[in-house]
Parts: C-alpha cells; structure tokens; sequence
C-alpha cells in the first residue's frame, strides 16, 4: 500500500481551526501547530481551541499537536501555513528543519511584509522552494461556517496537479466541496486583492452610500482584478469563478469581515491608528494595499486601478474619503 | 431653440414614483399616470404618493398628473413604462391613441405573460414599433434609494443612440449617474433573470445554506446568466457591467427583495400558493421564470442553466427544494 502523506496544519486562528478540523474529517493524523501554549495546554485538555471557533470538537487522540514548529515540520509531509502574513517570517525564522522536501501550501491571505510578495512566491524566492511543491488553498470561506458544517467551496490550486489532487481529497467532505486550479498566482492575488476592495466597501458604506453604490462598487472591483491578475499572470481565467468573484463577494458583503469593518470606520471618519486600536486587530487589507500598490506601480504596461488608487490615497496619503470616493464615484460605472 | 420631448411615466408604483423624482431634477413637466385614482388625488393635494415611497415630496404644478392613459400618451413623446409586466398588456388594451410616433422605454423587469415575451420585444411585435423607437432603463437601482437621493446608476439601452442620451440626460441628477448602451435585449434579459436568481438565492437561505454557498451561487449566476444572454443575442458584452452583474448583486443580496423573500419562504416549506398569500404581493421572478424557461427550451443550441432548472424544479414541478438544490450543490463550483 502506498504512504499516505502526512499533514500538518501551521497556525492556531480561526482559518487554521477551520482547517484541521476538514483534514480531520478524512485522515486518521493531524499534525497542529500553534505559537500559543496555553491556548494548546487548553485544546489538549478540552478538545477545543478556548479562542477561535470554540464551538468545534476535536478527537484530540488524532491531533498531534505542538508548539514547536521544527516538530510540526519534521513530521509532515505537507504543509498549511495559516499563519497571518505579517507574522508568517517571524516563525519561519525559527525554524531549524529544512523545507526542501515538503509541499507547501498557503492559506494566507496576504503579502509577507519582509519581501512584499504573496506568501507562495516568498516560500519560492527566499526559501527555494519549486513551484511544482507550492499551492494555495482560497474560498470563498468564512471559517466560521465551517465550524458550523454549512456547505462551502474551496479552490486548491497547484501546478502540480497531483499535489493539488491530494490536499483537495484531504479537505473535501459532506459539507467541502473542492476544485483544483493551476493558477496559483492569479488566486492568490485575488484572495489578496479582495480584502483591499472590502475595505473600499465599508468605506463607502461609513460615507453613508447604499446598496446601489455597492453594487457598481463589486461590479467595477471585479473588472479591476481581472486586468490586475492578467498582467501578472496571462493564462486563460475565468475571473467569475468562486475562486475570485465568489471570493470577492463573500468578504465584500459580509459584515463580520475586519476588512469592510475597517473600512467602514474609516469611512467614518475614524483616523488608520485609530480605527486599528478601536478594532484591536489586523485588517490584513491595509497591508496588502501597500504591496498590490507598489506592484502595480511596477507593471511594464499600466493597469487602470480606480479603486485600489482611491482607497491607497485615503490610508497612505491621507485624503479626504469623502472627497476621494466623489472622485471614485465618477469614473467608475 | 429646438424643441425639447415631452416625457410621461406610466405607472404609479415605487419605481415610477422614483424615475418621476428623478426627471423633477431637470424637467419643467413631468407626465405621469397611474391608475389608482384614490392615489392620484391624495398625490394632488398632498404632493406625495400614498403608497410609496410617500417621503418623496413633489412639486405638484410640475406633474401633469392624469388617470387616463390616452391623455398621457398623447401629451407625450417620450413614454416609460413602469407598470407590473402582468398588467401592462390590460392597460394597453384600453389605450385608444397610436403609439407609433412615440418612444418606449421599458422600466419593467419581467415577461408580459400574454405574449410570454420580454417588454421591448411586445411592443415591437405586437405593437409594430421599430427597435430604434424602443429602450430600457435598467439599475442596479433600488428606488427607495432614489428616494434618500443615495448615488445610484443607470443604464440606459436604445439601438438609437440619440434617443438613449436624451433619456439619460432627463434622468442624470447629483445622485443619478447614466451610461448609455445598445444592448437592449441583453440588459432586459439580465432584468428579468436577476430576479430569477434572487428566488434561488431566497430559497437557498430558506434551506440554511450560509454565506460562503451564496457567493458561490452568485458567482454561478453571474456565468449562467452570460450564457443564456448570449444565445440570445451575442453581441461584445461585458457581463460584468453595472446593468448586469451589478444588477444581481443588489437583487441578489438584497433583503428587502420581494423575489429574495418568496424564494425564502419557500426554502422555508412554503408552497408556492401559501407563499404568495402570505406576502401578498407579486413576485415577478415566478412569472418570468415560467417564460425564461421556455425561451431556453426554444434555443437551438442547447444551453446549460442549472440555477433556473433548479427553481423551476421547485415551483413549477413541485420538487422538493432540499433535494433539488442537494443535487444543484453538486454541479455548481
């Protein structure tokens, strides 16, 4: 019989959670590892993570959990990193085990801030890892319905189509439906870009637009990351699939995303520092905005952003929203 | 000086209340008919309508307000339909005058069950009125918005270009923004349809799907809803445009949709007849569902819509909704 590959989850959020319990709904092992101890002493005990989706059970008998990330990756064959991007080089500075053999995928949304690049073309620049081992795992996803079993759909995408192949029978089940993709660039962009448009959505809603607005607002973002994912990566996409439309919508209209919550304080009138101190936590977008800026900026041939422009010239430069998203409101349509 | 085209609006409705606010931006006089007589004396005393959005103030010795169709037709060039497509071929029947001068622009969402054909398409064929005669306004525009004068965008579709600008320059205010286009069966195609996939998306809610199946949903939609227009008429046409896919959107995300809550209702274990009493009114994506399927049937090369078969499964072949999206879940990715 053949070897199984072994997994291992890296990340103890909301997204991680998520993701070890669907592995767990297939293989008998699961290796988790997570930064914080307590939260871990907790899991063991309790089945349970005591600070994201808490409502979900754990056999913890097929958990193989660790605090010590050179543990997690010696054991395992495959990799999820679900650690926010921002602190994603910090762990990996830790670590003592090489990453030559593994696959490795990615289930950040973001930029490294290190390097300025998305988390798959970091592993590959800086860590020497081929393409061929590398892959990204995007929804449309809240992990919180996940925790409550609500059928949701996932695209794995991966050069190699074997690899892709395997983690999607890992995660699929009653309630995960899996696709597979070649395009890991032009999916992982997109998971990128679209908390950056999420943001754009709740500044507009903090401005006191409707849902017309918002509607031409997703219409007009779609067209934009089309052209942006086209001139980074030219293959054959469909920019409607789940992968980046239904990814898109999910986080624009969706309440709970820290992004359009961001966004919407802005909106507001809230200042950046203090509308991230009101929040207490990351909008990864704000981030992400910075890098997709300068990228684009770095195109041979220029790509018409309006909106990226427009939400870059209220937290970087620091306009007016009003004013800024009158400008946005004429030449989008 | 060159005269300036009388316009009228038919119907006295929300959103012929709204596009009536709208011309009030620009014009000296506004046509407008409806048949409520009771409605149209309060309107001439109080200067807003009874029935909707009733905080609309209008000023009153600008309306030429008539309960005659005649009268408003003839005083009239330029006509907008905003009657319900299931009563307009009965006030159509009372009408004495010739609409062969005059210009038409459908406000309707729907099929005119008596012809099972969408508006522009009767009034072409059953009223022999040239194409170039003939338009559409569609949003994506919820005419309560209109009322908080929030930004709201519209299309407005003619094969006559010079009969398009002049709509949309009577319509184009602060918080009206107008494009003009030449796909008027697309836009009215993607009209109707949307209302279709609001019932999905209503009965998918109703059945405890979340979010993330939602914008998988929509995404699908948005693909199918490109299909089926392009068998139709196969013109260079961006679905992803305001009139089509921003129309979906706001349709589709959209709580406040009658057709969202009919489908909700009706994932609910509703049936279609409990439904319709329940909310009594009409949604006219059950109408429009009926023809859009006949339609389909008729194209000569087959096409794929698995949404629209799903709900037509569902209330017009009585299936039983958890099944059918079950196996909907399925095919859609």
């Amino acid at each position: 019989m053949k070897k199984q590959p072994k997994f291992a989850v890296l990340g103890g959020g909301s997204w991680g959670t998520a993701l070890v319990k669907m592995l767990c709904e297939n293989l008998e092992e699961v290796g988790w590892y997570m930064r914080n101890t307590e939260a871990l002493e907790y899991l063991r005990e309790h089945g349970h993570n005591p600070n994201y989706l808490s409502s979900v059970t754990f056999n913890t008998s097929r958990l193989r959990l660790t605090d010590c990330i050179d543990e997690a990756v010696s054991a395992a064959d495959i990799l999820i990193f679900a650690i926010p991007s921002a602190f994603l080089e910090k762990e990996l500075n830790n670590l003592k085990v090489s990453l030559k053999d593994k696959t490795i995928f990615s289930a950040i949304k973001g930029i490294v801030p290190e390097s300025g690049k998305i988390v798959g073309e970091h592993f590959h620049d800086l860590y020497d890892i081929p393409f061929k081992q590398i892959g990204v795992i995007t929804g449309p996803c809240h992990a919180e319905e996940v925790a409550l079993e609500r059928l949701s759909y996932l695209t794995i995408a991966c050069a190699d189509k074997t690899r892709a192949k395997k983690v999607a029978d890992a995660l699929s089940s009653s309630y995960i439906k899996t696709k597979v993709s070649k395009d890991i660039i032009g999916t992982e962009y997109a998971a990128m870009l679209k908390n950056i448009y999420a943001i754009a959505a709740g500044i507009a809603h903090g401005l006191g637009y409707g849902d017309n607005f918002q509607s031409v607002l997703m219409s007009n973002a779609i067209r934009e990351m089309k052209r942006y994912t086209k001139r980074l990566y030219n293959i054959d996409r469909n920019i409607n699939h789940s992968a980046y439309l239904g990814d898109l919508l999910v986080t624009g209209y969706s309440t709970f995303s820290r992004n359009r919550m961001f966004g919407n304080m802005i909106g507001k009138g809230y200042t950046v520092k203090s509308a991230m101190m009101e929040m207490n936590m990351v909008a990864e977008g704000y981030y992400a905005l910075k890098s997709a800026y300068k990228i684009k900026e770095g195109f041979e041939k220029a790509v018409k952003t309006p909106i990226i422009d427009a939400v870059y010239r209220v937290l970087y430069e620091n306009e007016n929203p009003k004013k800024v998203f009158t400008e946005l409101a004429d030449v989008i349509s």
